[in-house]
């Protein structure tokens, strides 16, 4: 029988501590030690930051590094705990699941201690580390395959107090973007597990493409904002210049924002995002590979509304999101 | 027996042609069509221009789409054909390779007719296609895993006057960056095929990252300064700008300016493409995933130089190319 996930440190001592989170061994491979950071300067906000939750998003883990570098300079109070990388094997392979099992490690919290390795990572940070925090940053980004700003991020809650909350916390970043995101896909995501624990949990989307060092700043200055606001650390929190803005908006968007491609064909991106769009605009075109006399489809606006993400020029099947719009969230 | 590779419609008519160029069929699969368009003005310069010779970067396909649209409005003599797509089995996966023989078709010219598809696909244009033209542009990019600015690009070339043409014509494109790469992997590609034939080939590389509309506006922007140049379309060439900048400059890069990851880790990017470095600069950051208290490792500038490509912070192996440095071209 395999032993119970558990930390090689005592976060509880005072000052830095850096040690593994052992996930145990099962049928499909032995244990995963994954590092941990943790800063204990005693009373005060309690916060868990996470990234690499998806192996393809690598500014969460490269933020969660920085963090750690400035953090003991900068702490004056509370805990902070750091966890670069959740999913190890999905980072290594560049992809988003965990190659091993097949599994979304953000759609099985929270997780099974018996399961395959995606579910006993949930497992383990749910039962280990998230008792051990209020508030929750889950480092996140859209990947190599889409344009998108800056964000931090919500799907709507039921309790009104912690849904305002919140978004008060992810409109901390002072990031381009602050969005309520309303899908339908939201099953056995880290934010349903920590929220229904009443906590406070944001999901950074750091953008997309390709992981530069302009946009690492931006994120960063992100991190060190919110930081702010908790009363971790001290400072001035100030809107990063995105593509010659230092501002924030806060969306929302629902499933029926999403443009679908209307039949297989390349995908050419004809906006940008954050671009403010009426109905009708251009928003793409879809171009048939198997003929030069098939006309082109042109995708249009459904409303007026804000581009909030598009998908980069690529071969698509039909009926898949290559946009999304959204519009000012109503509070 | 199969037939020979051929074209569905007789590109000698004048005025616009389009049609398939037919692949024959082997062992491995059934013949493919590859859409075909031309543009036969009569006498004057005879260009082909492809995209899509590896497929995921999609750059290419899109602007040869737009070229074929506003070319009949715009051409004034000469001929253009215009095939938007080489490889739609690769486009199709979003690989780099053909998923059905994983060959890289940039490096099977001048292809096999007896061969698997790639090599029947290059056979094909290497036959039928190449013979009718004096230039090629083949329109690449650096694709999702780089950042790189928009560039048109050769090999050396031996002999010293199809080098200076080769070049000239480059810098035609008015694209921030001209370059000649000298690298040991150019058997099999395209350009010495055509190179050897005595053709001026530029490779353009129209940048890395996401395909999005701002870039597709400056690739778009390349080509026609190219045209104009050629004397195929009339008009003014201009710089487009690239990063609040309109201006280009020509360099050269060796084997020797490769920057190699010094053991497996999260690379960080520290510099930005086309920035000017000195000896000892930091370009980027290794990061080891298995430890918060292992050192990161720094990787330097070698010398004075100017940033040509970054990878994109992700998870590499040792000993992995992560940045590109280059110099002015010594003429």
């Amino acid at each position: 029988m395999s032993e119970a996930p558990h930390l090689t440190v005592d976060l509880d001592e005072p000052g830095v501590s850096r040690g593994h989170l052992v996930v145990p061994g099962g049928g499909d491979r032995a244990e995963l030690s994954l590092p941990v950071f943790s800063l204990n300067k005693g009373e005060g906000p309690r916060l868990l930051v996470t990234g690499g939750n998806h192996g393809n998003e690598l500014e969460g883990p490269i933020v969660a590094r920085r963090l750690i570098k400035w953090l003991p300079e900068a702490q004056t109070c509370g805990r902070v705990i750091v966890l670069p990388v959740l999913n190890p094997l999905a980072v290594e392979a560049w992809s988003r699941n965990t190659p091993l099992d097949g599994l979304n490690l953000n759609r099985v919290f929270p997780g099974r201690a018996d399961g395959s390795v995606t579910e006993r990572i949930a497992d383990a940070v749910s039962r280990v580390l998230l008792p051990m925090a209020d508030t929750v940053f889950d480092l996140h980004s859209f990947g190599p395959t889409w344009d998108f700003p800056p964000a931090a991020t919500t799907h709507p809650i039921t309790d009104p107090g912690l849904m305002a909350r919140t978004v008060r916390m992810a409109e901390a970043f002072k990031l381009p973007l602050t969005l309520v995101w309303q899908h339908n896909d939201t099953a056995g995501m880290f934010d349903i597990t920590a929220q229904n624990q009443g906590k406070v949990f944001v999901c950074t989307e750091f953008g997309g493409g390709t992981v530069g060092a302009d946009n690492l700043a931006i994120y960063e200055a992100g991190v060190r904002n919110a930081l702010i606001a908790l009363g971790l650390i001290e400072g001035e929190a100030e809107y990063p210049t995105f593509r010659q803005h230092k501002s924030g908006q806060t969306l929302e968007t629902r499933p029926a924002d999403e443009l679908k491609s209307p039949a297989a064909g390349i995908f050419e991106p004809r906006c940008s995002v954050l671009d403010e769009v009426k109905q009708g605009d251009l928003i793409g075109i879809l171009h048939p590979i198997d003929s030069l006399s098939a006309e082109s489809i042109n995708m249009h606006a459904p409303e007026t509304s804000i581009v909030l993400a598009v998908a980069s020029g690529a071969h698509v099947d039909a009926n898949k999101v290559v946009a999304l719009v959204a519009r000012p969230l109503k509070k």
